[in-house]
């Protein structure tokens, strides 16, 4: 639908060129890794904060719906534009503003790639934490929007854990700053990390302050190899309840195993389960704290545990990892990747009620992530319209099992379209009327990313 | 002022003897560390949730003011009922429910003392992270109430980075859930940070979920004395550029450090600034991390540098510092006691404001507190009424300064009363009617601790 040409006349004078109506043009920012599509009216790239201020304002005079866009690598459809309007893509907004090392900060605009941030503070031997398999391409303002994590996450923390400060637009058009440049503050109530894993569905984030981490010197990786995941499971309870937190702590499953080794990923074992575990620091306490890890993935059912001797072996172990979501792809063009979370004691359980569920519904079922914040990459593959209905009860049947074990429905995706309408199960009636009481004073005419992350009423 | 008869017997049917309006008994719970009292009209001692909901609802019904209560040790006036009304005080809410250290979290009511839950976390080696000096008495609700931090934030993050989830009853007497037992979650809106440092204006917490932290096996202790706070402060920033992040990293100025030691704390040295450092870690690690910790104290200014060899030599340091804040009582009654925050690098910048505010003020100042995380405790120390006036364009002149230096009110107290009013420099115009409009959706009659956190319109 062709946007009122008034609308499109206020909207091209705040952009000039940096707005397109073309549909070629705008079909490639309807899209995110969900595989979802849908087509914007318009597709504009702002510069600076002012615009955005603008552009909210518009989007609002004309009731436009405006979704915000980082780099589309979400797995949750939340940057799609399902009712159609302005997308926003952030992508020349990509200055990082300020880098100090000895307040460990960073301020950034919302474009900067998570990769490209990571390589401007690697030289200052700093780091943000997350970082997500998509770290190359993903966007910080993407990595806010849903709280993004990865890997690391478990030794150094989430995005929320890792962003002190924001300035932002809100639905109505207004601009504030919340949160400030310290690693403590208590004055007010925490408009921060309320916008961080909104979706944009609160306010458009402008500018970041980010918490920075120091960068270990030296890092050691290990391969753990275990007769079935019940026995690696068990082993991750062992090394979390132990005081050297690994700054990675990886599971994959047998089958992830097979599908790893079977795309060239012959650094990892076929076996029942392995985990992947780094330790960092620096020299001098390394071996100690790898020892104490070590020690800790020793136990019942261990097969085997190898230290990666180089770089060449460590990035192997690394690449075959990494190569599974893609891999995925070619046993099911439909993979629901699902990203939930529960308790780390509860792993071995969630993954015996996959396994059930895979079993129950003749469907393949893969389960790997990130085993030290009890958060599964659970991903089903319908490889035939047959399974793909079969899907539908299998993922209620996961969705369900997991809020039993303690958890919820996303660890590091964000709810998007892909969850929305699981949300009253994660999430009692009070909290949801909260939640649409906070998007309605945030927004108050439903402009910002419409239909996402809040079921319909 | 007496309760209405009709409200009294709905709160007596709720409470029976757990109630009183004996007006001695109410005086006790009218007053906080902050010197501020008000009378209550009623003081009700729950026992369990659904006490505190049906309490909320009569409160809501009558339009009673409800000021929820930990332990009386704040300091900035929050939980002094200002408005009369009914103050709860959780003293009786005091299991802990659940410890997991596999999973490292504790469920507590928010009763329990701080010290009691790490008394009962150190023999399964783990710790919860807030450390208030008052850890020995506060309540974990009054830790959540105002975001406590203590000298271990800087490595293990302050309250609002060590909860999971709260059971929560809001102003309108609806019960709710936020959060989930998981160290990861991105499942919706934030609550459970929001509800975090909100000082009961929002809602009453009935249940915390708190993520712990391994304990670590050693620590060691480091005094390290230099001529002047500008060397001290430096130090701090180059302490806090380098990987190994101290447990402890505080700052004492040379004013602190004669007054600890004319209060028997001979343990500190009389010079003119001093960084009290520790590093935790395991026994084989923890040599290399003093050491580089040790060397990035070493500079320019530098007096002295030694170890506390022994525990008692430990204790006798910590027990200067926490003599520090009854000192100064010594020298005044009314001594304010702030908590502004900074960044890491500005905080020789603040310590000079300070200075240059306490000459053209003629006023004593004393500055110590957590230089890691740029929190210092300014304490202005008026000893008579011509002092206590000037005190108050002093204060004033704080807050400007801390704000020009990129800072923030508080880092660890709160704002309760004491800082209410100087919230509109912190916090810009749009945000804080974002906070407001926060508050009147929780909390539609405006029941919970009325007139706190917010200045008036």
């Amino acid at each position: 639908m062709p946007l009122p040409a008034a609308a499109l006349a206020d909207l091209q004078r705040i952009f000039g060129d940096a707005l397109s109506t073309d549909a070629q043009r705008c079909a490639q920012y309807g899209a995110d890794d969900s595989r979802r599509h849908a087509q914007p009216d318009a597709v504009v790239f702002p510069t600076c904060h002012e615009q955005v201020l603008a552009l909210v304002r518009a989007c609002r005079t004309w009731r436009l719906p405006l979704v915000a866009r980082g780099a589309g690598s979400g797995t949750t459809g939340a940057a799609v534009p399902t009712a159609g309007g302005v997308v926003a893509s952030f992508e020349r907004m990509d200055r990082i503003l300020r880098i100090s090392v000895e307040d460990r900060v960073a301020v950034v605009e919302p474009g900067v790639l998570n990769g490209a941030l990571q390589a401007t503070l690697a030289p200052l031997r700093m780091l943000w934490a997350p970082d997500p398999t998509s770290a190359a391409f993903c966007s910080i303002g993407g990595n806010i929007a849903c709280n993004a994590g990865g890997p690391r996450a478990v030794k150094y923390g989430a995005t929320r854990d890792n962003v002190l400060a924001l300035r932002a637009v809100n639905g109505a058009g207004e601009e504030f700053r919340c949160g400030s440049a310290t690693t403590k503050g208590s004055t007010g109530y925490d408009l921060t990390h309320l916008l961080i894993g909104s979706e944009g569905t609160l306010a458009l984030v402008t500018e970041a302050t980010l918490k920075l981490t120091p960068l270990a010197s030296e890092r050691h990786t290990v391969r753990a190899t275990y007769v079935d995941v019940a026995a690696a499971a068990a082993a991750v309870a062992r090394i979390m309840a132990q005081p050297v937190t690994p700054c990675a702590l990886e599971f994959l499953d047998g089958e992830s195993l097979r599908l790893a080794h079977a795309h060239g990923g012959t650094a990892v074992p076929l076996a029942g389960a392995m985990l992947l575990l780094e330790v960092d620091g620096e020299p001098a306490t390394l071996d100690a704290a790898l020892q104490a890890v070590a020690q800790a993935a020793q136990g019942e059912g261990l097969l085997d545990l190898a230290l990666a001797a180089t770089a060449a072996q460590v990035e192997a172990l690394w690449a075959a990892r990494r190569a599974l979501s893609p891999a995925l792809r070619t046993i099911s063009q439909h993979k629901i990747n699902e990203d939930v979370v529960v308790p780390v004691s509860r792993v071995p359980a969630l993954v015996a009620a996959t396994r059930a569920i895979a079993q129950r519904h003749q469907l393949p079922i893969v389960c790997f992530g990130h085993a030290g914040n009890g958060n599964l990459h659970v991903n089903l593959l319908p490889r035939d319209a047959a399974e793909r209905e079969r899907a539908v009860p299998a993922l209620d049947e996961l969705f369900d099992a997991v809020i039993a074990l303690g958890g919820t429905l996303s660890g590091e995706h964000g709810i998007g379209l892909a969850k929305r309408d699981f949300m009253p199960r994660a999430i009692d009636a009070t909290a949801l009327a909260l939640m649409r009481a906070l998007k309605a004073q945030f927004d108050p005419d439903g402009i910002l990313n419409p239909g996402k992350l809040l079921p319909p009423p």
